[in-house]
């Protein structure tokens, strides 16, 4: 594709200076005081697809709109579906940025910026691979669906009925989804799986109030201890989890899986020195990488009971509680797993405390098939925007919106990473690198192309 | 002695009045605003001691003074210090007082006043026991020294070093203190045991800052996973301490001890409900008292870490921490058991975390021999003022100053508790029967006479 690529190359500062304008506008979806900046941020994105050439719909929502925006079908060729969004994270604390978050800022072939990766620099390389194409073929080879929401950062409340209740108009044969990183600068990586969730909080309740742990201690159930006792039971020393029946429907890691993850650059003293621990710790029998990415976990994302100030208080605490979660994997089930705990919880209750148990929030995982087509579309196309092929990786977060696209559309799910681990998504000194942005708008444009080769479903 | 008790009889209207005299002064050691308040409670009680015809002495200190008086020694009978406390717990919440704290009131046989127990009420007793042999006999059958300190409710800084400093002068043979409960209303006891502790403070570090448990949960050891994991490991299900050599030193219940506790009418249905539970439990093959009153015990105090607000945060704490305490019995030693629960943490430490132990507070049990003649001889002062035996209880809690007698001064201690239970000790309305008041002068008078007959050491 001579000419697409030769349009890429000619119209680098015009794709970036398109980037900087969309970062310029804080659209942070969290604070009711920017609900104008998403407004804007929102039309500015319609306004490219109309000025494409492509269909676009502002969809209302009782929060930020949802921008919908499509090219004609293609016979013969699948059609895809881009999910991104343009709303950011806030910026605070402010004084750590050494530029300002909405004034974008190039500095070491990097543009910093709130939402520089996350997502609007990496969401815009696939709306400007299709402006490429547009100019230079008059058409896109297939049929691109675009969702561009408001809400990622504050959960999607809107976006997940809006795909429920509109299953036709977004039917697809593949969802591409840019918001996640390469394996290493320069090493592109396709997310083929992501752990899902089981989140619960416990509170357990022993005596009525607090009692004086000399006159009481050790004649009843200390919900301290009891907590302890608990939350220790679901685990063995060797990272195993207790629930019966927890590894009954877990997909196990395939041979081939293991030697990719094996053969992978992994740096697991830099790891270490990363986050600052002595020693890696985890399920026996399974890599770091095969921990993260591939294995559910359990871990105590909180906890608490009686007295945490100064000094001593010799107290028998009347409540503890705790928040913690399971990471799964497919093909567990986080009802399955709740139910299987509930049982479990039972069976290690001290006697005379009380249990009290809240299921917070459940996802299932989510993993495609290396043999996919999509994926050998996308690994090619990969390569040819970043000149080198892909790594196939796994990540041990939630997204949960890929999981619902992929539940109400039956549709494969590319997840196709132009940032980079240290690009500070969340953090102060947002980044890109622009090196990174133009190949992620290459490896876009040659993905039209390849997948439209394979044919419509 | 029918002149003795023929003056306390005709004198109790007088006795009353005392006690709300010195209730009436607000003497709350905790809060600075009331220190002249403190000093008019100390001149209060050493006017008394004048008036009494015993030689006294304010011993200044950097805090509130304590009082100290002594009668004449008498030859052939031995020497008796009485301990006791002039200062008061606050009295918040203020609101929940039915009559205000410093104004004493007389409701259904009891004076309701912050300290009418604690301790101003049962430590008037030996006060005015003394007045009664005075103004009947002229003289007391033995010799007491009294130290009332002013620093009790927080923590006797000044007395510990006092009484180390004064080992001569305070030199006696027993030590007598009324501090403490009847076992049940009209049921007197002798506390002859109480426990030690060894409280600390664990810290745990993992990584060096709180990680998303999605991307990392799983490969590096969880702070509060290990926490869980560590108190855990301290104690089996059946209640037992599993330090190697924790209970190597305590010296177990006789076989006439257990039988007393067995006989004592404990209600442990009451008990239950008391304290609101469903059932008690600790330390197999122990009954409850034996467990409250004699054996070892553990309680997690405190426990934090993570995330302890409303919803779900996805983390991997980056640290946590929590308060414990083992109550010691005799012979148990706290220095001991915090260098075995040294060594037990480091064996049980998951790798990667790192663990800071504070030793917050350590002090032995104690126990007094059923065998020794004060014993005997308090029982019968009891019996006679009581109208019944005393039953023989340990106790759970510690009370350092106790400690700190029997080891400087090497007397026996006897505690001799004239209060209740529900008398509210430390809570609003607290109360104390003005019944009780009587028997314990009329039983601390028949004390001095029983303990004369001992003679000297």
């Amino acid at each position: 594709m001579p000419q697409l690529d030769d349009f890429l190359a000619e119209h680098k500062d015009r794709f970036e200076s398109d980037l900087f304008d969309l970062l310029a506008i804080p659209s942070i979806s969290a604070d009711s005081d920017y609900k104008s900046d998403l407004l804007r941020a929102g039309q500015w994105v319609a306004e490219k697809f109309r000025r494409i050439g492509l269909s676009v719909e502002m969809v209302e929502t009782a929060g930020h709109p949802i921008v919908y925006a499509e090219s004609p079908p293609v016979e013969g060729a699948p059609t895809v579906l881009v999910y991104g969004h343009y709303d950011v994270q806030p910026p605070d604390p402010l004084d750590e940025w050494i530029s300002p978050p909405f004034e974008p800022t190039c500095r070491d072939g990097n543009v910093y910026a709130r939402g520089a990766t996350d997502d609007k620099g990496q969401m815009l390389t696939h709306v400007l691979s299709a402006e490429a194409w547009m100019e230079t073929a008059e058409s896109l080879p297939l049929q691109i669906k675009y969702v561009i929401e408001g809400e990622e950062e504050v959960g999607s409340e809107h976006l997940a009925p809006f795909i429920a209740e509109n299953k036709e108009k977004l039917a697809c044969d593949v969802v591409v989804i840019s918001d996640t990183s390469q394996f290493a600068p320069g090493q592109p990586a396709i997310t083929y799986g992501l752990k899902g969730i089981a989140y619960f909080e416990l509170r357990v309740q022993g005596p009525r109030q607090d009692l004086h742990s000399g006159t009481f201690g050790g004649a009843v159930s200390n919900p301290c201890n009891g907590l302890a006792h608990i939350l220790s039971s679901l685990v063995d020393e060797e990272g195993r989890v207790q629930i019966p029946g927890f590894y009954d429907d877990v997909l196990p890691l395939d041979s081939r899986e293991r030697r990719q993850f094996a053969g992978l650059p992994f740096d697991e003293r830099g790891f270490m020195e990363q986050i600052g621990v002595e020693a890696v710790h985890g399920e026996a029998g399974y890599s770091t990488l095969e921990r993260r990415w591939a294995r559910p976990t359990y871990d105590v994302n909180g906890i608490w009971g009686g007295y945490q100030g100064e000094g001593e208080k010799t107290v028998l605490p009347a409540k503890a509680g705790a928040k913690f979660s399971f990471r799964l994997v497919p093909d567990q089930d986080p009802k399955k797993i709740a139910e299987a705990l509930r049982e479990h919880l039972t069976a290690v209750c001290p006697p005379g405390l009380e249990l009290e148990l809240e299921e917070r929030h459940g996802a299932p995982g989510f993993v495609v098939s290396l043999d996919s087509p999509f994926m050998s579309a996308a690994a090619l196309a990969i390569e040819q925007g970043f000149g080198r092929s892909p790594v196939f990786i796994r990540e041990g977060g939630s997204i949960p919106i890929v999981t619902c696209m992929s539940e109400h559309l039956g549709a494969d799910v590319l997840l196709l990473g132009w940032g980079l681990d240290d690009d500070n998504t969340h953090s102060p000194n947002e980044k890109f690198s622009l090196t990174d942005f133009h190949r992620g708008i290459k490896s876009s444009a040659h993905l039209w192309r390849e997948l439209s080769r394979i044919g419509a479903s």
